[in-house]
């Protein structure tokens, strides 16, 4: 056999990959009765293509996470490149890959106006551990105060601290009334709760922008001190955020970040960012921070990073905190950290993505995609809410526009367990999928909506009509 | 620009390179004044060519984990034919390589003898902290009884109960009086420690084989199950463990873990096994429980699944625990979990380790590395021990071969600090390198040695000539 | 030597006192330099006389303590007639007292309404502690939503865990800048806040009572069920609070307790009401529940108990969690739970109670306090708020009433180190004490009040002048 | 009514005491269904009279505690006394009692040639808890290191760090299949577990004295360095012990605690000395760690101090600690602690055992004991081992005294559930409580004994007369 040639696609068994995958690959979301073998028979750009031929338009960028599409030329043939060169090298040692990976986010993408150094890891789980590790050394101090309905990855301690109820790596139960099977120590000690700042329904109950005192200073802002200020700003090493929730799928309103920004300013403790999702251009902007004109301290980036062409991701650190690192020895490595074919892939990934001016094009496709939902929501009675920026986007499925009542009351509160009641996002997720759309629907009230960049209007047009089906089906449940 | 054409090795900035390495990457083991970038060309099979043109025979296998070589062609073969159909599929749907990769370790590597599933993630970190989130959620159990000198990842948990002193992603002093920064709530809560099963320095003050109770039980798996029965074990998920110590550099003697199963067993915890170092060969088994002829509840793996040519990792439940979450919903995913270009890797990295017959090379191999390190311990008074398996061994440089008095006194309980003596490994490293030849030296006073699979004798004794030009410099210190 | 002779008061060497208190004694808030020995020669009803002859109106009942006064007749006689028959009894036996002591509050004081059993033990802290161990045993859960602003006990886990920035077992400094030593590893693991409900100064923004929702719900009940929720009430064993917050001197809104009791029971968590400050009395009932018609599930008490006349504490549970622990055994003991002489004692003081008819007697004492106050608020500029209930009050010290602007910005953050500024109810305090009359004056803009039951109103009247003379220095800071 | 009258005894209807307790009152150890009230009439001494007429000699003085015997007639002279001046003084102020009983463990006892100040609070749970407390407040660190087998409290922290498996505040079956319902988040986090100095069964299987090594170090202090190495000595705020263990039942070898002394003062690190049991004459020293000339860094005292005639307890700091303490200000209050009442009963308790001569009464009588037990030893084959020191000793009971083989299986790993075996321990004290004497029987094959100090030696002849008949009813089970 020739190891280098391409085996035809007819040649794949497919009755014997969905027996292999059902009988022995761990499965999530679902109970082994409940699991039935998706297989995949390839993907490219904004498009996947089952084994039974369909092709799925993949609306939701599957999680929010291939940037530039599948297969984008530029990185597949950088990958290709870099397999002539390097099987691996450890972080211990450089690669061209690598310095020129990071002279690409640094100075193209202008981090290095705040920032002083990257590392690069393997997964965003892996770049939020860090993270907070890095705040935790730097500060010498054991608290972190984080917000409900955050998701910032599912290792024993992040996935303990995540402030989406079902997202703490629990067992939830497929048949009978719903159960959960927590990890029994989590939530991870010194992880704190701030409220999130959902302003469709506050949980600390204001009406934004009725929230804002005479400073114009939001009730949540100040929620979130006042928690940080009864824990000490001695005791915290950060505040860790996403830009726009993405589990939780909430966007804040615009004062938050610059307001969270001065007020963690003020108290000397680091604001943590997760751009795991929002980084490189989703949401529009390089990083989401920008959105929002401040910076931070540290940043965690993945997904976009390397429009999930291999597995990758990396901790930014500002100067002010990497200056301090520069003084110490850190004595442990990550074996796959900076791999280099990663590193290869991220290359091709931000020059590309600068070159096609990106940024530009995911704002163009953003707005028209926003007018679209707009135009959904005019419509449909159980579309209360389409929020978001860029391309990403979340939906609020309600029973009623009034009342704000959600169809599924558990909301994000859920455990994921199986109930009765088909979860609202689903019966519009299935109606679109019979479309050929793919879209989010994790909750049981929110539907999320992202693209590839490389998407065109007609691409999201096609989603747009699926949608409209799918809620035209769900408004008949209504009040 | 042709997307799919490789530039020429001549275009390369080296200076450029290092200049950018220096300025942004964040490094590790190093200040930043002691930091300099030691770029690589290229690496193909056991050796490492460096920017300056220098060819290194790599005698540590890198971090023990390039177990078919760099760049071996079946491998990247599969990586280049994978680019033409997958960019990304996340872990809810199948394709045809993350099937076959699991019915190959199920089936031709024999692990569904006992194994029911398996979960692939991108990382060892990520996979001992998925075994170690398997292990709670399934006994309900919140405590982690682990080893000193054991190494099981970087994460805040798991660094925080690594069981190596200076492996807890502290911060070390590269000047001055030697000071550590700890992350400041380390060691994670619910890990304890059973000591290692360290002859050659007993921790709990015997002398092998004297350690033997009436019925020839060790003394450290009797004060392991004291620590057990102490804490209870009904709230004990499971004792951790690395089949051959990889930081710590300890092989324990042959009754140990045929002892450790029976008693985990007999007091109905589990037995975690990470297999991130010593899986998939490296042993001359295909994992390190085959050696002591015992099988795991739950095996974390990494580097050798795929011979890290791209980050991979994973997680084998038996068919016990596999069973038990047959019947739940897992709700938390892993982005980059069964990424399809590392799929199709692992697939390539085990076919070939199958047909080339790899166990035999490697037990071959090893036998010739043992007989040369057993004649460098004849030789030179500085090596108090040689012990390994396989690919995988550790030298002890003492002193003194009759007291066993280490150079470096705080021998494994390391900060890594600088300080003013010259750790003893890196008097012999420096030699090895000057030679062609890097090794391992992390531990004060141990050697790290491996190949990969595909090194010949001749590469085997140019490692070996080259020890015994370090080991002779040593030499000269000892009393 | 008669072993029953009363020593002459004259014989005790006062310098002699002071000189060995200085040197030996562990003194609490002051550094040595700040530390000042001030012996007491005796005490008596609501009156303390110091060894330098002054006879201090007690208007904080020390630490809101001695609920029956100093040296109550009856209890003084109890004690003495315990010692003829009992040094110590452990609490694995019984004596009358203790199921006399059962009895009186089970039947008299009708907590046997709701309850099913008590167990005494010494201190408020360790009821307190105990409280929160029963409700995790009870519910096989780790997490306790408490309160910011919420005190609880010293141990190193309340004490991390105390809503009350300065009330964690802290050091503080005494001079220089402000600094704070933590204890390294608190707040405690599991602890979680919810905001404190503190209408004069909404931590979340809000203007009483218009924070009401559609259906009257408060909301700062609404944010502690999201907190629960987002947690997960399956994973939280109880919500911890003071019926008033006594270090965080705060009374809530009245509909606070009442829809607390709704949430936690509908969410099936446990109420743990600490009633240490308000039980037996202290607010015009029996306890702090009984002002706000409902019943906890657990409920610990202290002080008020024995009107601090021996050590002793007790911990009360619902008879539905009595039923549950009834069919396990509990294998850990409290060495001085339940000692015969504190059982004797709480005896006298609770029948004194009934007897002495004190509920109406404190309904009245404290009309005519609230009265006294209410005069006092439309004098002063500087008295913002007087709040309070039975014989506990708080007033709120403030530059400005209109914007209530406190002196101190720190406020309810302090952490007790010196400051620059004295605070403002230490001004006030110093008046008074000049006066012969001592107030509560821990928080840096607020003065605790408090008495015996066994007062006059003229010794309140007394208070009353001394405060007022307090206010009027402290008024020429306002703006 | 005289308040100072003493009812007559017969006065009490018992079956209404016993009703009233075992309706109201919660019980330690056992299931309601087991539970049956044992009434006190009174006690004198080291008699103790039941409500039914029995006397019976206390033969483990209670829980170890009342040194001085029930009803001393100086302390209660002295109570009684202080009830004509206090009720109640907070920590605040001072007392001529705080001052003198100071003064007395200063000078008196001698502490002060090592230590700078004492804290009084109210139990010896609560003693070690502050010790713990200002062990990490002193040095910044969060780790404990502990034993196997030793107890020291138990409130959520203690309890749960506690090295006996069945003292952590756990709940154990009282029917069917032994089940044990631990609190869920213990052990607390932060806490180790060195091997226990058991050299009577080994935990890491040596046999004394054979495990010194060539300078005649211990093999447990060994053992117990590697673990303070491993998670290294910065992290580690003490070393926490009993000098003899309490409710494990052991003493330790005469080299352990000079061995340690000398290894936690090379480490840097606090030993931590609980003397709860052991402090005030209880070993024929002051205290424990007199027996084995050295001192601790902190000390925690409860029991003895006060002969259990009131709650009370201390912590005790070194000069060097009391002089770290002196720079910062301790911001948080204990109510009971220093309470006047206590501290008049610790002064007539300590001036008693000075005058008294006690020390040499407690040797005297020690030896008396201890040679009546070694007799017990040769005579019975079920009593394996009689070790102890002054008036405090431990039998262990077995089944075969050249295997040691114990009775019951699980021996100190016991959870205190209900088994269908009789514990060998309750079947001698079985017969021992029919003789009229009392033994302490908490761990299944060990019987505690100890002695008020005011006891003759006809008492401790009628006490090993009974243990003669107990262990005889034994014997009949041997092997």
């Amino acid at each position: 056999m020739n190891p280098t040639s391409v085996p035809a696609a007819k040649s794949v068994d497919w009755q014997q990959v969905k027996e292999w995958d059902e009988r022995y690959v761990f499965h999530v979301l679902a109970t082994k009765d409940e699991y039935h073998s998706l297989p995949v028979e390839s993907a490219e750009g904004c498009y996947v293509t089952l084994a039974d031929g369909r092709k799925i338009f993949d609306f939701a960028n599957q999680l929010v996470c291939v940037n530039m599409g599948h297969r984008h030329p530029r990185i597949q043939a950088a990958i290709r490149e870099a397999t002539e060169k390097f099987g691996y090298i450890w972080e211990g040692m450089t690669t061209e890959y690598r310095s020129r990976a990071a002279k690409l986010i640094m100075e193209d993408l202008e981090v290095g106006k705040w920032a002083g150094r990257i590392r690069f890891l393997s997964t965003g789980t892996e770049s939020v551990e860090n993270m907070v590790l890095f705040a935790k050394l730097y500060t010498g101090r054991r608290n972190i105060v984080t917000r409900t309905h955050d998701y910032h990855g599912w290792t024993t301690t992040l996935s303990g601290a995540n402030g989406v109820r079902g997202y703490r790596s629990s067992l939830a139960s497929g048949e009978g009334p719903p159960v959960i099977r927590d990890v029994p120590d989590a939530p991870a000690p010194h992880y704190h709760y701030a409220p999130a700042p959902q302003c469709y329904r506050c949980p600390i109950g204001h009406t934004y922008p009725n929230c804002k005192d005479s400073k114009g200073t939001l009730a949540c802002v100040r929620a979130t001190e006042h928690l940080i200020r009864v824990l000490g700003p001695e005791t915290v090493a950060g505040f860790l955020t996403e830009p726009a929730q993405g589990a939780g799928m909430i966007h804040p309103p615009k004062e938050y970040f610059p307001q969270i920004r001065e007020m963690t300013q003020r108290l000397g403790i680091l604001w943590l960012d997760d751009e795991v999702m929002t980084g490189f251009g989703r949401l529009g902007e390089w990083f989401g921070y920008k959105c929002y004109d401040v910076t931070p301290d540290i940043m965690a980036v993945a997904k976009g990073l390397i429009s999930s062409a291999l597995p990758a991701g990396g901790v930014v650190l500002s100067r002010q905190v990497a200056a301090f690192f520069d003084k110490w020895r850190f004595s442990t490595m990550s074996t796959f950290g900076s791999h280099p074919l990663a590193m290869a892939a991220i290359c091709a990934n931000l020059e590309a993505m600068v070159e096609e001016n990106i940024l530009e094009r995911v704002r163009d496709l953003g707005a028209h995609l926003g007018a679209g939902l707009n135009e959904l929501q005019q419509k449909h009675p159980c579309l209360g809410l389409a929020s978001g920026r860029g391309l990403m986007w979340a939906l609020e499925l309600v029973r009623n526009k009034e009342t704000r009542e959600p169809f599924i009351g558990v909301d994000r509160y859920s455990i994921y367990a199986k109930t009765a009641e088909t979860p609202a996002s689903q019966i519009v997720g299935k109606v679109c999928m019979e479309e050929g759309v793919a879209v989010g629907a994790f909750l049981p009230n929110s539907i999320r909506l992202a693209t590839a960049f490389v998407a065109t209007k007609a691409d999201i047009d096609l989603g747009l009509r699926a949608l409209d089906k799918g809620l035209s089906e769900l408004d008949k449940l209504c009040d």
